[in-house]
């Protein structure tokens, strides 16, 4: 929005004000356009066409995800765009021929702000200096200066959309000459995405590159511990393929120098722990605050949480090993992870934690090579990943290349400018990401996974069953979890399970070191006066905080932290073999 | 309730129902009579009268307090409950005559649920075996078995109320004998709380026998640290007096046996330490669940929460210094305390802490013995208290006499029956307090603190400026707090304060150690359009937890954890002088 509103201010002063439109019911049939292609096209082949066979009736709901970008960087708050003419920017992109010709020379030479920002896009050259101040992914997009765009929208391909075509035809000044068409065309873009493992086809894509995707509710609370194949994954880049024979551990920062792990380092040279933790995205539950007033991020459903046992060495011991001591605890506030995921320009993902956190021997911080027992898949991270119990996701990077012990926390842009929340009164025009603190625990949690919202129950039942899942971060166990038929005038305590079904109740885990979720169950009587019933849960930790009651008072332009109330409406129906 | 109701079964079988009777309107006034008579006839004097004079019109307000009893020990609902005859009591009391006659040695036989528990009272000898079970305050009431009541009503002066003799006069089975009467006067019960220290006149009093009292809102953040005189009070029992120069501090429960320290021992052998900590009541704001449905407890405000600085050894110091060593967290789960506070049988106050919080290097617990820069006052503990910051008020245990390290919670009354949170489903009838765990960190909490509710505005100012505090237990910052001015639909983001005006920000403490908390004010457009403004504010701390927005599904019959958004109204006046 903010975006648009910039656009449309600057569109007053560009002759081509006329060209812009409002696009929202399109949306859909264009990116479906749009995923097609870069289906067929890439190096997907057989196994992405099956991908878009099985998805096909779930376009709709996976796409608004898509549309909503992956990560601030992607995202271009395109639903309030709409578009009255089909194939407007190609259009556009073609349009304006008499422009002067220009070479790859010249074009290099506008890499910075001072020199005017110039790339190029399937032979056009475009001055996009003004734009760079707008883009939503900040200043990144100077990595593309002074050359192609191509292989940058490889990588991020929610570029590859109506819109964003529409609006880089504003800034076009040139064209390329056709000697340096050529060369660019030699130099063919791979799909980045192109060696992505396989994946589970019942899960829920809401971005296919880089890969996102969620259970199904009915499916995510069937076991206690969620099978690895269902596990919700949340990749930010292409999945990197480490060689686990040649794979190193960089630690760094500490009195004692660099200390290199392999990967036989880390199973030999120090114990192995293991944990039962559930991981929760901070976009976990996001659709529901797109439903007050749009944001910024995938369109999460209730399942971007899930839970494992995961084992590895302790990062603690780690960092014992590689020279630390109290006295560094003095300087030293944080510890940074770095990804092996990379994008073209060998920008890694990153994010860092608090040493306290790290260093604690109750942190239980794992540098951890399996998950369920078995080698941590692909998509989670093998062969090594930072698992930082009752922290939220975006801190437990995955294919870890480096650890840094450092006085900042991670510079990369998922630890400053993202991943933090904002009052419901801040917009993007106000927004100031230093002003809020990285999202480190997660707030009190818990979903209704049974039954779905929109289902219908026979009036003659007895009783109603509800299921759920309920998790909170920072160690603290979840006590209690209150369930409501009636919108949340009555309610009545579920039983918890912290364990597999069948297996005994385990023990009560130490105060603060709760990092696994309950999942939760109520067998309530039948209200048959009802005409629906307004199906609710809330959930409450050991340090007794509660969810907020409703959606609009948590908003926030990033779309985080959505831990209302779990509402989920039922319709009740004459039983038909009465009647 | 549950007594009433229970009582009202019990009534079937009995020939006395017809002289059940609900009170409500009287209650007020039967307690200002019962207040008056206590305050002339104890031992407080010109002091207390004065405090009568003071407070008299408060009255209405404080004795809905006083009257929900002082801990469920005291409690018996009785805002249910409404007499329609005066004096009632007395006439139950005396109307049996042509009752056996009983001696003192009879009486004293009946000490058990085996042998029937009888007591006596003014005379009359009563067989409260079927009551036990009934106890709000549970078998503490076996204490009295086999001899007189007075000594206790004394201590706790609540059982002095019209209902409460109407319970008892239906378990009357006989006089005792003329001779133990005259015995029983002379050994005249002294007031309990006669020494108990003088206090400011300002604070509004919840309970005076035990004190309790909490500043004026305004008053309260007025500065950042509490002075100590309006920090706010909460008593379980008399203050006690204790010699400096005397006093021991046992320490119990380690592998080197028992440690006796001195209070020269606590300020000499080991380092001082000093932390700025808020704590707060459990049942700060209990007033608000009133509201919706009568809970038990005091009845608090929003200032059963204040900030102070405290000085003393940590407790990790002292219990490596009696023994501890890492093994015995194998076996040892809590740390308990017993404060030096004591009814009539020589029962102490008592509450205990998880051990990892209290031989943490991050969690700061001290044995405090300056508050503010001086010694801790009598109201708050001299010579010595529990500081554990981030915790319920509750196990900050004053005037401190023992630790114990043990496998388990401290079984007093406060620790397993009492200071626990509970779903709004859960009534009298179906409580059980093993299912709940004893609070110790709370939840994230904010209240606006000017303007007061009810307060007027002039429709001609430009501005409106709002003031309140905000604090989240377990150590967890405050990032945030949000004001509304329409009641909740729009927000702004308030400035916060960690350290007094004037002074520099203070640099954020290290995560997990937000001890004080953070005091907030925002001067906003006034929106001239309004009739009358809901002012309201809602806090966030570092792991994001954010305050649920309304007060009835968190309700809960202790009336404890109240955190609900805080809403104010101001009316909107038509300015006279432009008039």
């Amino acid at each position: 929005m903010l975006l648009l509103r910039r656009c449309l201010s600057l569109a007053r002063f560009s002759p081509l004000n006329s060209q812009r439109h409002q696009v929202s019911p399109t949306v859909a049939l264009c990116a479906v356009r749009l995923c097609s292609s870069s289906g067929g096209g890439g190096g997907g082949g057989e196994d992405q066409r099956s991908y878009q066979h099985t998805h096909r009736p779930r376009w709709r709901h996976a796409l608004a995800g898509l549309l909503a970008g992956s990560g601030a960087v992607l995202a271009y708050g395109l639903h309030n765009h709409k578009a009255e003419q089909e194939d407007i920017s190609v259009q556009n992109l073609k349009k304006r021929s008499g422009l002067p010709i220009y070479s790859q020379e010249e074009v290099t030479k506008h890499r910075s702000l001072e020199n005017g920002v110039w790339v190029t896009y399937k032979g056009g050259v475009y001055d996009i200096t003004e734009f760079v101040a707008m883009h939503p992914g900040g200043e990144k997009i100077l990595l593309a200066a002074g050359g192609a765009l191509e292989p940058f929208w490889a990588l991020y391909a929610v570029h590859n959309q109506e819109h964003v075509l529409e609006i880089l035809s504003e800034y076009k000044v040139g064209e390329l000459s056709v000697e340096d068409q050529k060369k660019q065309q030699a130099i063919k873009s791979s799909d980045p995405y192109a060696s992505d493992p396989e994946r589970h086809p019942v899960l829920h894509v809401n971005s296919l590159k880089p890969f996102n995707a969620e259970p199904p509710p009915e499916i995510l609370t069937d076991s206690y511990v969620t099978p690895s194949a269902f596990f919700f994954k949340r990749n930010h880049l292409p999945v990197p393929h480490v060689d686990p024979a040649t794979y190193q551990l960089r630690v760094e920062g500490l009195p004692g120098g660099v200390l290199t792990l392999s990967l036989e380092d880390l199973k030999t040279r120090f114990p192995k722990h293991t944990i039962t933790a559930t991981l929760q995205c901070a976009g976990n539950r996001r659709s529901e605050m797109n439903k007050v007033k749009q944001v910024k991020g995938l369109n999460w459903g209730i399942a971007a949480i899930s839970n494992a046992t995961w084992s590895g060495a302790r990062l603690r011991d780690v960092l014992l090993a590689a020279g630390y001591r109290p006295d560094v605890a003095q300087w030293a506030h944080h510890v940074q992870f770095e990804g092996l995921d990379k994008d073209v320009t060998g920008t890694t993902y990153g994010a860092s934690i608090p040493i306290n956190k790290a260093i604690s021997e109750e942190g239980d911080v794992l540098l951890a090579y399996e998950m369920n027992g078995e080698d941590i898949p692909l998509d989670h991270g093998f062969p090594v990943r930072a698992v930082v119990p009752g922290v939220v996701g975006a801190r437990n990077v995955k294919w870890l290349g480096k650890i840094v012990v450092s006085a900042e926390e991670s510079s990369s842009h998922w630890q400053q400018n993202d991943y933090k929340g904002f009052s419901p009164g801040t917009d993007w025009d106000t927004v100031d990401f230093k002003s809020a603190p990285a999202i480190q625990e997660l707030p009190i949690q818990s979903a209704i996974t049974t039954p779905a919202d929109g289902a219908t129950i026979d009036r003659s039942v007895e009783t109603v069953t509800v299921k759920g899942y309920a998790w909170s971060g920072g160690g603290r166990e979840v006590v209690r979890v209150d369930v409501s038929l009636d919108g949340g005038k009555t309610w009545q305590v579920a039983q918890l399970r912290g364990s597999e079904e069948g297996q005994g109740p385990e023990s009560s885990p130490p105060p603060g070191r709760a990092w696994a979720w309950k999942l939760w169950e109520i067998t309530a009587p039948f209200p048959h006066e009802a005409e629906e019933l307004e199906i609710v849960c809330k959930a409450v930790d050991s340090s007794y905080n509660a969810q907020p009651d409703t959606v609009s008072p948590i908003w926030n332009l990033r779309g985080v932290l959505s831990n209302a109330w779990h509402r989920v409406k039922v319709k009740v129906r004459e039983d038909e073999r009465e009647a």
